[in-house]
């Protein structure tokens, strides 16, 4: 049986609240070799205990050996299979600026690039441009119109932007218009089945509308697009896990992928503290919780050691907050790991730990790297956390008599 | 997505280099219950330093309880799904005499056997008789001419010999002549699939004619085939990993098995010492080596728990040398377990360490299979030893945005 058919089948009402507390690019490793990782070096007592009492192990976001971006790394954290599920680009920098995209809406995103006298591209990123001359020429460009559909164009930020196209019978099986490479033309877009024929010429039309538009804003006088993607077709953790989940999470695209599964966003301030007073605002409200704190992630990218730590003893000192609501399961993981020795995601296992009345036990009695590779859950793809969570909520039935 | 795709989607150039150190039949047994594996009771402060500045863990080469051959289990190290790539018996034994088989011949193993008057089978292996006299046998049968086909006919060991038919529409897809029992008469070989008919006619004629040579040659007066085989389709790991690789091995047929996956043989020596020295001398000009000790293998089929443990210690005493090259990625493993306490290939999971600058943490702090069950690899398939060593030579670039 499918993994998911399993999950419809065995799913059970329940009262048990669960909530996942993901540090963006968790794993690390040490500044130099026999020393600690990020997570080891920060003084964490709270996240220990959890990890005392709990039972932890290692996950694998995508598989062995392989470095995720955030994307697939949170539908596996999620319980999707991320090879399966695949987002495209142009949804993911959409929900990424909060783009209300739906179900029929094709998305594509989009680059400002210059080009010379003879039209061939000099820059595939016009000088990256500032963001304000961005949100200029795409309040220029919303002025296209097509026919028969809606057009929506909004900046993400510098030379990228979204393009949005609205209406009937779209299909995101498009080429890309961008030849990765400098001295030639942009491409013109091509229908990569049949059913995509009329949408290939809509953007087509918009290509051309979209030169005459900008050609006088040197440098940024043309765009190329890539990424043309439709939202994509994956069932909801209500459909698959019986849950009535919510997301909170500073940034748009974190609340756009939990969004893509079902999630309720929930508002939120800025801080780590402003996201756990989320969550106890609306713990009534929702069985399933993710909390999302970014900025692990960002100083693992920025080579920051230090900040890291700071970050992850910050939200340590969260804790406190989380457990005074008596959630019946609390999962502590990352969707990937992020070494400021690396400056990048890795391909790591991620440190999990997963803390209930019922979750067994093992030996870690503090929440690493290290004592999760000792742990009771092993090493493990990130796919069955969410089982295991259920499993832990009383939320699963029985396989089988 | 298929992982091998995945593969191929991932790999990004890169300088990183590689080396897998095999100890055939690494994993075993203690002597007595409550004692010390083979590997435990070994001396060998070098591969304890490996373990501790690495990660560590057990691969299973097929899948848990499974006993591995030494063929497969050498394809799962390489990365291959041993379920899925099949060696045939033909090609196994034809890579082991270090015969250069090309991608169009068909190979079959052969045995020398006995008929009575009758024609009936009274030995399968025709008393086992001297290698000396299976070369003149062979000689003889290297008469033999067939219409528009070369003929091989090579001495493996004692009665048993290789026949190798090389031309152009030639199919392996045949049935065996051996009854796998006596008192009854060899069969002829029939074609398995339709484009197999022309080279089922071609051995009939061949196993007509031999029948003619060894008529006078008691004990050895006729022989009987099987194992049909064609080289597989198997994509190179070159094509699969974008890698360079070399083989220092002393037995052909493990240069063989890594011939069929596309990495070129090294010159050596017959000792350990020397198949060092192999990649000292060629280390700038590949970036993947896989350097295979055998007589630990040997050793453990041999029941002889001491030499196994002088064996693993004389390769430990060689590391120092590998290590002054300052490889990118170091992997010290099996091809699958031979314990002394059972004189077989076992299905115990591997130890495997893997040594980079940044493989990360865990706390084995010596190469052991206890220390290796507690290790952060975890408990693995033997398939994921390729992506997680690319990942740690910075070979892998990241799935999704």
């Amino acid at each position: 049986m499918e993994h998911f058919e399993l999950m419809k089948t065995l799913k059970v009402s329940g009262e048990g609240r669960i909530v996942l507390l993901l540090l963006d690019g968790l794993g690390g490793l040490p500044r130099e070799q026999g020393g600690e990782t990020e997570l080891e070096a920060a003084h964490t007592p709270n996240l220990d205990a959890l990890a005392n009492d709990g039972v932890c192990g290692l996950h694998d976001p995508i598989a062995p050996g392989v470095t995720p971006g955030s994307g697939p790394s949170h539908l596996a954290v999620f319980g999707y299979d991320p090879l399966r599920y695949v987002i495209g680009r142009g949804v993911l920098e959409s929900v990424g600026v909060d783009f209300p995209l739906g179900k029929e809406d094709v998305a594509a995103r989009g680059n400002f690039c210059t080009l010379d006298e003879q039209g061939h591209i000099t820059d595939r990123r016009a000088g990256r441009i500032a963001t304000e001359l961005n949100r200029d020429l795409c309040a220029m460009l919303r002025a296209i119109k097509l026919p028969g559909v809606e057009v929506f164009v909004e900046t993400v930020k510098e030379h990228r932007f979204i393009l949005v196209l609205r209406g009937k019978g779209l299909s995101g099986e498009l080429s890309e218009t961008d030849p990765q490479r400098l001295g030639v033309s942009p491409l013109p877009v091509e229908a990569l089945a049949p059913e995509a024929k009329a949408t290939a010429g809509l953007v087509n039309e918009f290509i051309q509308q979209a030169g005459a538009v900008l050609r006088d804003q040197h440098p940024a006088n043309m765009m190329l697009l890539r990424g043309f993607a439709m939202w994509p077709e994956i069932p909801s953790m209500q459909e698959v896990f019986g849950l009535n989940p919510a997301s909170i999470a500073v940034y748009p695209m974190y609340r756009g992928v939990a969004r893509l599964v079902g999630m309720a966003p929930l508002e939120t301030g800025p801080s780590i503290s402003d996201e756990f007073d989320a969550l106890v605002k609306h713990f009534k409200e929702h069985d399933f919780f993710y909390l999302h704190v970014k900025k692990t992630d960002s100083a693992g990218e920025d080579g920051d050691f230090d900040r890291k730590v700071a970050l992850i003893e910050e939200t340590d000192a969260q804790i406190p907050k989380l457990m005074a609501l008596d959630p019946d399961v609390v999962i502590v993981t990352g969707d990937h790991s992020t070494p400021a020795l690396l400056k990048a995601h890795s391909w790591h296992p991620v440190p999990v730990l997963i803390r209930s009345r019922h979750c067994g036990v093992d030996g870690a009695v503090r929440f690493s790297e290290r004592a999760c590779a000792s742990g009771a859950l092993g090493r493990f793809p990130a796919v069955d956390i969410m089982p295991m969570a259920l499993a832990n909520a009383l939320r699963l039935g029985k396989y089988g008599a």
